[in-house]
């Protein structure tokens, strides 16, 4: 059960709930909303008082039983999607907003390139890794936090937020300092303390689901993060890991309709790592649009053949202006629907 | 290798082939087409003989290497997409036909009632299983012959044609005498008997790809089937087994994007099974027209609630009308695409 | 609900079993076996009748109730282990019978050889491939109804049995004449039309698992023989597919271990399909014999570097003769561990 | 190419390897062993120079061409193999040491119950969660630093070493004062920060396979370990995740026979976590003993069924007792073959 406090909401009405909560047998678990604090009720056994219990409490906004084992990500939780906005892009407000660059920051003239490239694109946010998972410790592990600054002057220059990937907590610092938008990539979706860190920070995070996850272990992993009192989430599928190889993974677009029924947050996709094969992006991506996804992030590089990483599947510019075009009409008309739904549901409830 | 006949060709013309190929130590694999004799001419040894070898002799076609171990159905086959109409449908031609109605054939009422709602619905083709291949042996294994005759006559009546799975080399008769295109299930994929027995058939075959299937193992069990001189197949993602039990199966909509750049077969999907999940029918059906996949096969029943198999996943008809709806302007858009696409490559090559 | 008839019970018996089933509203499922029939009571609704209803009727030896989907294999209905015997191997009753020889038959040196040394090693049963499910129809198929005369020819010169796979219902006489243990392959696991015919022949059944079969689908098709009334059935284990691509395929040894659990069939492994590398066959076997497998099934040849296929897993004569030698111990071990187990039974029950 | 400097070389030998790499156009991966320096020479380009280049240049002991991407980790680097000692037990030995305990520190009564009985049971080493991964925010996340010191304290009072799982960079500094053998979960196999500060540290590492890796990937994990400078790993093979989920997860004990031919590790199994059901325990280590493992990390608690996490596959007293006395004549029969195969190789090479 969650407990969501109203803004105005004291220390002593907090308390109130706890003590409430405490003598019913139940843990509670505190989450600092921005705005608001959100309480999730447990239950040790497995009796949960009923909503009462706390309704009538002072300054509290809602109580909601949630019957999964996610709860603050569930759309149990709050029906409406969620908005998560990063430097002008809005994801889960209906268009379908691009995330582009290259796989890692490779040198200055290669991020500064590609940057401008955006800009005139028209795309807001610029992705790029520093510190790079790589399978092989002898294998390029990004410039680090020189690749860092180079990623946010292009940025800044060309008017674009910055994604990057956060591998450890002890360089969260320095990425949170560079990054508009922390990733954590396939390979940490269950670095439970790298979760929390990130959950910790005031920044949005864009959480890539594990070569094995399940849907409901990807929502638990945004539960992490949401615990901490951080619901600036993006998820991302990525690809999963089958018996099939191919293509680099196998993309589970019907998962991203699973989970646009089960959360109320954005579910953008990686149509580069799902399929790891350059001509397959547009057909893929335009099949995501159809689908209701709110997002990609794709990969690309002014020089693909040249890529210290991930050559195969970034596409050069003219290839990625060939992907908008194709994307276009889709985006509108996808556009189109949801405002007819939207209306025909305001019209049902009015 | 393959070398192509002309039409014209006769007796001798084939045995001077064969005998050239026998000369340069390769064994001859004769297909038999409606039209024409394939020739694959298969190295024993490592090494093939130039195609100059084959070219100047007498009624000879086309000679083709393929890099590929699938030769007949592979685009480098054959470039351009085939095309397989059944019952007025035309799987490959750049629309998105549907061939819709129940898991099971249960009684006249149930599949006349479906095949009425389809003539109205403008669905040409309706599917039903008479032979159900079924986990348990203790479960509903279908009506058997009468399952066939209930189909036949209702979509006679209606105009419809009949999609039936074949189980059984022994069924072949009975289903290809009532049937418009023959199902091979994915339980099947590789019963290479079956695959021998329906290529050998003059029906087109409805081949689904099997639970645990590479893209490469799907292609040859077409090609087993195109081996036999019948190369009216149309091939079907129903989605894969994989550790993620979300859904009934993982819809592999990348895979459906890479079949259609290896073969020139039509590719159709699944919906129903590939996700199990009623409220996703939709949606990812949306993904495949924008993906470029050559059409759907649906499950639908009068009364899900009351379906002896596949309830959860069958829509009614208030909801198959829905999904007609909502894929109406995408399948438009797709269209208008290809045509676009078409054009342009005619101008490239006049 | 299993009702089974003692030897003696006649038509109108088992007529008065069915009808009491029938006045309850199941569904009766009828088994002629060797000595016996075995009805299989279905509830159509949710409600079994209690087993009383049954027990009293004349000539009822049995009645169980099932919780599992499968029924006469599993060890609810049969607590104590079956016993397959072929050609004086006795699979199940506590022994490691092995059953070895060439994937394929390709010429009678080859199986000759083979037949002698295997009479000279002291094992019982002579597999080979005559019928040759290949992934590719360019592949090469076997020798036929030509290579099962050889295979008979040389076991009956050198006393072995004969083991090999069934691919289709129509090579069922002539398989039936020539082998004492049938052998359907993975991928017709669930090729149903095949088991049931398998399941109507009096020859005992080598039911190998599908590459993607859960425990409970290989059960329920090793039902589907034994609900044609033969029981003489062996389950054997090859190795699943997975994401890991390291080895052929994956071992799944601890699912043997629960077949054991599950089912009174006796349950052998096959090592050389489910890793596919020579070196590992001795190690992994060994393991087989530790955990309490019913026997195993190896391919070796005389000359595995000119095997027409699976070269690369099969033994020679001499690695066979080590395979041997480094089971023996264990064989021993698990012999009087087992010896006094079964010792230790009987006094508990004495 | 791994150039192993002897004990004695100092600064400037290092330097003119590094030198002589650099002219070749070679980066060169450097690791500060407990005894030697390691460097690692890296082809940018795709060639390597010959040994010789380095052979010659003083205090340089042993230069070795590696074709794995893994090096440092692979028998071809070393072809014996190497011995892991802990408190005592020592794997890769030849015997098969066991590491017992529970899935977490609970409390102060059941861990020292616990480490009395493993004393009095011979066992030298007790595991023990302190941190735990677990999939949901809201499940017991382990009892903390307070574990650690409990368990500490339990296990010297009985002569035990300590094993517990690491699962923050951040709590490194605790986990090493208290931990004898640092674990490193399958969820974290590709956290490559926290493999790295675990090679920093000078504790010997438990590294588990992820739920998806590979074999090459798994190894490539324990080689971002080793490059530190650390080659204490044991490796556990605890089940890997795929379509199947009768049991919690599947065994690959052929992996573990395949990984005993790539690396020079030892190579132990978790039966626990592999199968998740109490009755598969003892036939599948057995199992692990025949194919050669190296050891085993088995969960038990003094009351499985009050376990506050994986009490089903906990062993009991009695039941971890019957364990031992069950494996104790394979280990026994597995021993007398390992001295047999060293004294005929030790003949052999004499």
């Amino acid at each position: 059960m969650i407990v969501a406090m109203k803004p105005e909401a004291d220390a002593l009405d907090i308390e109130a709930v706890i003590q409430r909560a405490t003598q019913f047998g139940c843990r509670v678990h505190r989450s600092q909303g921005e705005e608001r604090v959100i309480l999730g009720i447990l239950a040790e056994a497995r009796q949960l008082p009923s909503t009462d219990a706390f309704e009538a409490l002072p300054n509290v906004e809602r109580v909601v039983r949630i019957s999964t084992p996610y709860k603050l990500v569930s759309r149990q939780y709050q029906p409406w999607s969620s908005e998560v906005a990063v430097n002008g892009a809005r994801f889960g407000a209906g268009g379908f907003p691009i995330i582009a660059g290259p796989c890692s920051v490779e040198s200055e003239v290669q991020i500064f390139e590609t940057a401008r490239f955006l800009r005139d694109a028209g795309i807001p946010l610029l992705r790029g890794g520093a510190f790079k998972p790589r399978t092989s410790p002898y294998d390029f592990q990004g410039l680090g936090e020189e690749g860092l600054r180079l990623m946010r002057r292009a940025a800044d220059e060309n008017g674009l937020g910055v994604v990057t990937e956060l591998l450890s907590e002890a360089d969260l610092p320095a990425v949170a300092a560079y990054a508009d938008l922390i990733q954590i990539g396939a390979r940490n979706m269950q670095n439970f303390a790298l979760l929390k860190a990130a959950g910790a920070s005031r920044k949005p995070v864009l959480l890539k689901r594990g070569l094995s996850a399940t849907i409901q272990e990807f929502l638990l992993a945004a539960e992490y993060i949401a615990a901490q009192g951080n619901l600036r989430i993006i998820l991302c599928e990525r690809g999963i890991r089958t018996f099939d190889t191919s293509l680099r993974n196998t993309f589970d677009l019907a998962g991203v309709a699973l989970l646009r029924e089960l959360t109320h947050l954005p579910v953008i996709v990686d149509p580069s790592h799902a399929t790891g094969k350059r001509s397959l992006i547009a057909p893929v991506t335009r099949a995501a649009v159809a689908l209701g996804a709110d997002g990609a992030i794709v990969e690309m590089h002014p020089h693909p053949e040249q890529a210290l990483s991930d050559g195969a599947q970034s596409l050069n510019f003219e290839e990625f202006s060939n992907l908008q075009r194709t994307l276009a009409p889709y985006i509108a008309l996808r556009e189109a629907e949801r405002r007819q739904e939207t209306s025909a549901m305001a019209a049902a409830v009015a």
